[in-house]
């Protein structure tokens, strides 16, 4: 298997937590794609995925998976012993459920206020991201907003339960982490309210399979490009 | 089991057409949600999804799954003989990536163009949608030429095979099928250049499962409300 993606970077994280929790790192050769200089707006990745976005799984057939989701429900179900995508039809459909929720008001709300109300990647990576409309800086401002409640509201959920999705670390909770990543290079730092998270974020940020480079976010050669 | 939800509105038409498909209408009581006065913005209906969208299944034992693909995953799951996620790891690889896909480039593209560059559903619900900022209008039509590249896209899958995901229907296919539904009444007509797209829509709309009430789009006394 191959998978293209650029360490470092939140969606890239989020495949590499789930490789290094089903110990299949060493199963798949990495294909590094430079995100900065927008590699996957542009032919041959694009033939990998229409959708211009990273990272995309290659099976030895030579299928291309792409979608966070997509991938992990290969990954975690090649052994038929899946654990980060539920076993039950209940199991399943909360997973899913959190996991969509940990994109759509969090991942996906930090990654519409890091393009569109700051200057994101850079200008290379700009030029494909439709960013030249009038009240884009609001919309992006008004999307760092989502996700600061998007924090609350995991912050609300991990109250009364250990992991995003109950009792266990499932895939939603690979997606929460990589998002707070993401928030905190972003400059949406994770307000000191929100324990319930903070705590979280620390063991999950311990456990064996995040500890290691698969958790780490933003190379510092990508830092220094993007002037950080 | 509870499905809450308006009959004719397009996420709720994914999971009917789940519904019919598993033959599990009958044992699913419906709960009508008043999606044009903003029911689903407010208590109670918050309680039972904080992301305030419809449908919503509640389970006999009380737990609230929202999120189409996680009540498919249910729904598909429970008699054990998973016919619209997949079996196969690639199976439900693929069917993910689909589903994201028909979301992201077209079903919630179509939504965007509807609720920002359209009248959409009115006023009650427009002051939930955050649509008082410049640029709105430009963003929501940049949207709807989405939605069409997102036509455009699934036109080609469908050159070279049956379905959205393959060869046989699967949740995929029903969430093209509500978003060219959703495209038509929010004024984004499929165009007949799309021939492969036009063809796979006549297939699946004659499919006992969606041939019914499951697949139609918008109530005749919510179309009036709307001034349609």
């Amino acid at each position: 298997m191959k998978i293209y993606d650029r360490a470092g970077f939140p969606n890239p994280a989020r495949v590499r937590i789930v490789l290094a929790a089903k110990n299949l790192d060493s199963q798949v050769e990495f294909v590094p794609v430079d995100l900065i200089g927008a590699e996957h707006k542009h032919l041959p990745f694009l033939a990998l995925n229409p959708s211009g976005v990273l990272p995309v799984l290659e099976l030895d057939d030579g299928t291309f998976i792409s979608e966070c989701t997509a991938i992990t429900e290969y990954l975690d179900n090649l052994d038929g012993r899946p654990i980060l995508t539920g076993t039950t039809p209940k199991e399943k459909a909360v997973i899913h459920m959190m996991q969509r929720r940990a994109e759509a008001e969090l991942l996906d709300a930090v990654g519409h206020y890091f393009h569109f109300a700051t200057l994101g990647l850079g200008d290379t990576l700009r030029a494909f991201k439709s960013t030249d409309w009038a009240g884009r800086e609001d919309w992006g401002k008004r999307e760092g907003a989502r996700a600061i409640a998007g924090m609350e509201y995991f912050d609300t959920v991990l109250q009364n339960q250990s992991f995003v999705a109950g009792a266990a670390f499932s895939m939603a909770d690979a997606t929460v982490y990589a998002g707070l990543a993401f928030a905190e290079v972003a400059g949406l730092a994770l307000p000191e309210a929100f324990k319930n998270l903070i705590a979280w974020r620390e063991v999950v940020s311990a456990l064996p399979f995040v500890s290691g480079r698969s958790g780490q976010m933003f190379l510092a050669e990508d830092l220094q490009r993007l002037g950080f």
